[in-house]
C-alpha cells in the first residue's frame, strides 16, 4: 500500500496528474526516512525538516506533522516494513501551468515504503568518489524536488565506477550529491557549515552529537579540495549511507586507502543509536 | 486530446506514475510553442532546442524530431487550436528512485494544447518588474523541469503587483524568471550572452535577427542593475510575452514610464513574422 494525501491505497491506484506542479516545475519537497527494525530513525527531525522545506517555498502541507507521523507509522505497519526506507514527498498540487503559486490548489502528498538492507559493504569498506563542480541552485538547504544537478553529478560518479560525487564551488567543498562530507585532520572533524549551500543532513547532525559525546573536536567551517587531499580521513553521511568512509577521491587514495580510526569510532557509536 | 508518448488520448486517461523521474527529480525537459492562426511559430527552432536540452542531460527522446513535429501538428489540428500554446515535456521515465540514470527506462513524453490570446495589454502598455537575486543552477541554458527558482522569483514579482522578476547575479543581470531581458541605450540593444546562465530564447534570437534587418546595433554583453537603471528602454522577450516593454523596475520608471520607440520598431517587425 502507499499513502496518497490522507488515504492508504494500492500502488496501482496511484496516478499523478500531468499538470501536477511537482511534474512540471519540480515544485515540491521530500524526505527519505530510514526504518530499522520497524521503527523510523529520528522521525521527528525528518518531519521538522519536511515542514521547514515546505515553509521555505511557501507550500501548505495538507495536514499537520502529528497526523503525518501517524499515517507514516500506519504505512510501515500495513506494509510490514522492517528494514528499509520511507519516501515522502509533497507537491504544490494541480493547476493550469503558470509559474506563480496557484490561487487555488491542494498540495499532493505521496509516501511509500521500500525494503532494503543497510549498505554494509560501503559502511565497512568505504566508497570511491569523484570531485565535481557544484552547479546546483543556492538553496540546497531546501530538500526540494529540483534534483537534476544532483542526478547529473551522481551519474558522472557512476560512469567513473564511483558511488558519490563530492561537489565544490570554485574549489570549496560543499557536500556530496546526496550526502554531507566530513574530513578528519589531526583528530579533528571539519564539515561545511549548515547554510544555504548544503542540505542540513540529519545524519550530519547525529555525527556532530556523537563527536561531542566522544570528545572529538569539530569545526563547522568550509574547506577546500586541497584540504580534502591532505585529510587523514574522509567520510560521507546520509540517511541511507549512514556513516560511510571515503577511501578514494578521483585518482588518489584517502590516507592508506582504508577506513580510518575516527570514522570507525563514530560508526560504533552510531550503531548503538539505531 | 493530449499526446502521451506516441498516442493521442483523452485528458482523463493521462496519468503519471509516482515514480516518474520527472515527478521525483524534475528529471526532464520541456518546450512551450506559440500557435498563431493554427501554425506553430518557429517550430524547428523549438524542436532543435528540445533535442539539445535532451542531449545535455543525456535523455533519450522516444522518437525523432520529424515524428514529434508530425504528432504536434496532429494534436493542434485535432484540438482545433487557432491561438494559443502547445506545452511539451519529456521526463527520463519511470524507475525505482535512485539518483543515477536508470539502466532501463523509457522517457515519458506529454504534450497538450492551451487556448490563449496574445497578451496585448503587456505588449502595448508594458509590464512592471522587480529585481531579484538569481539563485538558480548554473545550467539555465537547459530548458529543464527544475523550475523552483523561477517559480519563487515569479511569485515574489506577483506579490509586488508585478508581472516579472529581473534576475541578477551579484548585480549582473542575467534574464527574467521566464523571459530574456534587453536594454536600449543610445540606440543600441544590449542583452546577456547566450551562455550557461540564461535560456537561449527563441524570441531573443528573433529580436537579434530583426535588429540586424532594421539596422539597430546589438551587443551581446553582460550589463548591471546600474546599467538597467540608466537605460533608455528595457524590454523582455519570450514565446508567450513576445516583445513586451518594461515600464517599471522596482520603485522607478524606465525612461518616461511608457514604451519607447526602439521596442516599438521591433514589435512592428515582429508582427510581420507571425
Amino acid at each position: 500500500m502507499i499513502l496518497i494525501d490522507d488515504q492508504l491505497t494500492k500502488r496501482e491506484n496511484a496516478h499523478i496528474d500531468i499538470e501536477d506542479r511537482g511534474y512540471q516545475f519540480g515544485d515540491g519537497i521530500y524526505e527519505v526516512f530510514r526504518v530499522y527494525n520497524g521503527k523510523v530513525f529520528r522521525m521527528q527531525d525528518h518531519l521538522d525538516r519536511f515542514q521547514r522545506s515546505a515553509d521555505e517555498i511557501g507550500l501548505q502541507l495538507p495536514y499537520g506533522l502529528d497526523r503525518l507521523q501517524s499515517f507514516l507509522e500506519q504505512l510501515i505497519e500495513t506494509n510490514g516494513l522492517s528494514e528499509g526506507n520511507v519516501y515522502l514527498q509533497a507537491s504544490r498540487g494541480v493547476a493550469p501551468r503558470s509559474h506563480p503559486f496557484p490561487e487555488e490548489s491542494r498540495s499532493v502528498l505521496v509516501a511509500y515504503t521500500i525494503e532494503g538492507e543497510r549498505p554494509l559493504e560501503y559502511i565497512r569498506n568505504g566508497i570511491r568518489t569523484i570531485t565535481e563542480a557544484d552547479i546546483r541552485w543556492l538553496r540546497c538547504d531546501i530538500k526540494s524536488l529540483n534534483l537534476l544537478g544532483a542526478v547529473l553529478a551522481k551519474q558522472k560518479a557512476k560512469e567513473h565506477g564511483c558511488q558519490e560525487a563530492i561537489l565544490h564551488r570554485d574549489g570549496t567543498v560543499t557536500e556530496g550529491s546526496s550526502t554531507n562530507v566530513f574530513l578528519v585532520k589531526d583528530g579533528q572533524l571539519i564539515t561545511h557549515p549548515a547554510n544555504n549551500l548544503i542540505l542540513h543532513g540529519i545524519t550530519r547532525l547525529v555525527v556532530l552529537e556523537l563527536a561531542e559525546e566522544l570528545g572529538i573536536p569539530v569545526k563547522e567551517e568550509t574547506f577546500t579540495l586541497e584540504d580534502l587531499r591532505k585529510a587523514d580521513e574522509v567520510f560521507i553521511t546520509g540517511t541511507t549511507v549512514e556513516i560511510s568512509p571515503v577511501v578514494q577521491i578521483d585518482d588518489y587514495h584517502v590516507g592508506d586507502g582504508k577506513p580510518g580510526p575516527v570514522v570507525h569510532r563514530l560508526q560504533e557509536a552510531f550503531e548503538k543509536q539505531i
